[in-house]
């Protein structure tokens, strides 16, 4: 079973893609990640959306730079939650984020902020925890590590 | 036979749709106007723009604040030009302005400025007029009636 | 049990948080809404986000303007989905956009768009719905409502 | 016979032009390129629009930074269609981008994406389809191709 | 003799033009004001500036919102200073604002703020009084003014 | 006995933090300087206020990028004055600036320019000074070599 | 002895002086409050601030909007702490807030939200509380009305 | 005698500087340029404008990034006219654009584009000239000099 679904708009996205895969292995969440764009392909994204609902994808993640359609047409495709990551292709990637936030009322889009493929995948974790203990465990102890992580960062500050 | 399809994103669209027909209307152009939105309806957009090209559509007209996907999902279902009219339902329209026009290469949208419903109207009887001598004069004699009414505005001037 | 917990910054967030909680209402998902403010009652959020936990909120709505830190400080201290709404206290709410949007990585906080209070019930509706099957059913046919409505908005614009 | 008539105002705008001139040599397009600024040669600018236009030019394509007031101006001398296309010079290309699109009602500029020259040229392309059936089957190519491409960009993915 | 040519780019910038001659007159400068739009009235943009020049204007002053190319078209036309003022059309001006104040190397505009009419007559005045000491006394005359003016302003606050 | 207390978001901040330090430093200011996150460390952050106020601390600086809730999380912990220093994390710092400045009535955020550690550092300063005559003197001093400094950096003009 | 000089750059200040001069008469600070403008009482600025030094002024409150200049020319004058308060007289308040707050290195200016007189008020009174027992506790105080104030803003919550 | 006089609010401003200087040596016109900050030497600012304004300056330039309110000052000072460039250092330039257009009603400043020291020297020309035969023959040369290098600029496209 497959609990993240990632589609990148482009493969220009593919950095910010892997920040978000990274972290989702790390946490131990299967996901699949593929590139369709909801201009260039949007049936492609559609027989994604459609394909990955039925290997049981909870989560969607959409990764998109300038006018950056793909998280809310993946919202528009599935009921299922979907997280959208702006890139900054252009205007330091203020375009996407507008684009996908400023969502309609009636079909939502979960943003994260410019480039942050790394939020999104926690964030698509946090969801299934709500009903997967063992991920919530996964979550705090990964939470845990930042924590140490920051702290231990103040070490590098003294050697300078 | 239709010669323009405009598609709103909402009926909160309206007065922005009706300054794109009302002009069509002047310039004797035939046109259908319709609403559906690329989050809410995005069947509903597909089978408007494949009904729209079967009466012989020419040019499409998608209007759309926020997000404003639609021109651009209008965009990625046909190879007809497709003109993109941002709304200003929030931040003063920068949102769907930015998302209208920064499509990604490939697949363009031909973006008029916030609430301009005439403008979107004239460039659509323009890509017209390209192969039809006859709206080709309309629109000169139209050019010439606002050349004719920005000189005598003068007056209006002098009054006060 | 309460599965959402709302809390907004400021009373002043009041029309954006009744938006919010009318959708939970309507889509039968038991919430509870309050103010807190990251700024002048911090602990009143921590003891918040502590009491709402017990209680079995699965997801977290925070409602803010401004500096807009609610949602991210409710962020830091629980590992639930937090929702974040910007409100537009002022520069058209883009302040309280980026501040909500450009978590730190690690911290992730979902946003919706400006003011909308709608969208942040309803990505709370689909977080809950990843394990029940009830909540998806009502999303589905919350949307198919969405859906015939915009259809039928169509008449309203027949009629003028 | 000329179909496209692109003006550059600098030549500082040369690899937007040349994306643009490339896209449309592929289509089979033909097309004259030139300089010319509506600031510092405004009277080339309306020769050119002149001469174009006696060569059978179709449509327009107005490439320009900062200020770029050129398609604009190009639009002002003629009632072809005409495609501006801001490039990042400053600020990103905000203010190219604001200016070229916020265009008054009555003579529409039709804006493509900061820097989107082939955009520009695609939109040239759909423009002359409406009365081209040639090129209008280039253009389905073309978008074929531009599926084909980004449903194999899965597989620099998959290589990584 | 005529100083000064105001021209505005629509009959809708008549608040900011008044605020502009009103301020001419009470300097004891002649002025003469009119409407014409670099985009709807581009020849008779061009008569006007030859005409003024004849009369024998040492400064231009244009008005326009939006694209607001008027400033820097007149610019192309003569080499008088050429003075832009900005109007809130729409988005605060901003883009009325970049459009006038980013002109290419080699045409300056002279802008000043957003509907400042009163400013651009005063700069205007100052431009004149470089070769006239008697606009150069009424200037200084109205600068002490402008300083009591605002000292007893504090009375204002006083009684409040 | 400690006098200004530095809390840096992230080890990223480090060069701005020097800047900080630097100047404190070279005013004779005995500082502690640390890093700690509002989102990821806030039990930390908090932790850091109380030990700091007991150490003497008079002036908190808070330096962060991106949604930058440090400072005004620390405003809400103390009463002593807080400086923010946003940094440019992404879109040029505007992010991290409009956070930092734009806090709800009641708890202030002392908030100087994108990057400027040094400006911080002087802030501090500034409001030690205000009971601290010997610190008054410093930076009257250090202003005099601000201004022998920039009036000698003319040579270096000369000499080009 | 007066402890804080306000000084509003123009009387259109005067809603956000009052709201800095009713938080002070709150706390029991002794200010003066005046107008006096950067660009059109240059002199006058500089005196005030002369005089109120003299009068024992240690913070100074600069409320400007546009340009905004007063606030960073108040802290050229002295090496008192300086508050600035950005006022919306256009574009939300950004123009003034940018001007206010990215002061170059060496001369640092203390700046607040837009229209915040209230948040420049507490920031002066907390820098005052520095060596001033009596007003740290009732700042302490005020703090912990806001905090009771926000905690009871639930009940109007609970009416409606 | 001098004619211009150019004031540069640091020296991190050379390079615009310097193509101011250039451009007014190519015209033959007579100026001074100095660096003076109106933060870190108001008085120095003052004292030179006094000294420019007896050695028979006509037209300043100020020069800034950041707040910039170095040519606001100068006009403060003077009511010859003043141009001000706005310098990138930050934000690419639109806190200084902001900073130096958006002057209150009665002082003006004369804006140019983000770092077009060029465009300064020209707009000085031009005021200049305005009574100066010879300077205005020169500026006619120039823009012919300009015209002639955009037309044969093309040849550059031809070869690529």
């Amino acid at each position: 079973m497959v609990e993240v679904g990632i589609i990148m708009g482009s493969i220009s996205n593919k950095e910010t893609g892997k920040k978000c895969s990274e972290t989702l292995e790390k946490l131990g969440i299967k996901y699949k990640i593929t590139v369709a764009s909801a201009h260039r392909t949007p049936e492609k994204v559609k027989s994604i959306v459609k394909e990955y609902e039925k290997k049981g994808v909870k989560v969607f993640i959409g990764i998109a730079g300038l006018s950056a359609a793909l998280p809310g047409v993946i919202a528009s495709l599935t009921t299922k939650p979907v997280i959208g990551v702006p890139t900054d292709a252009a205007l330091g990637g203020l375009d996407a984020l507008l684009s996908i936030s400023q969502m309609p009322s009636g079909v939502p889009v979960a943003t994260v902020g410019v480039n942050n493929g790394k939020n999104a995948a926690l964030l698509a974790a946090e969801i299934i925890a709500v009903s997967d203990r063992e991920i919530e465990e996964k979550i705090k102890k990964y939470r845990n590590e930042l924590r140490r992580s920051t702290e231990s960062s103040v070490k590098t500050l003294e050697k300078t």
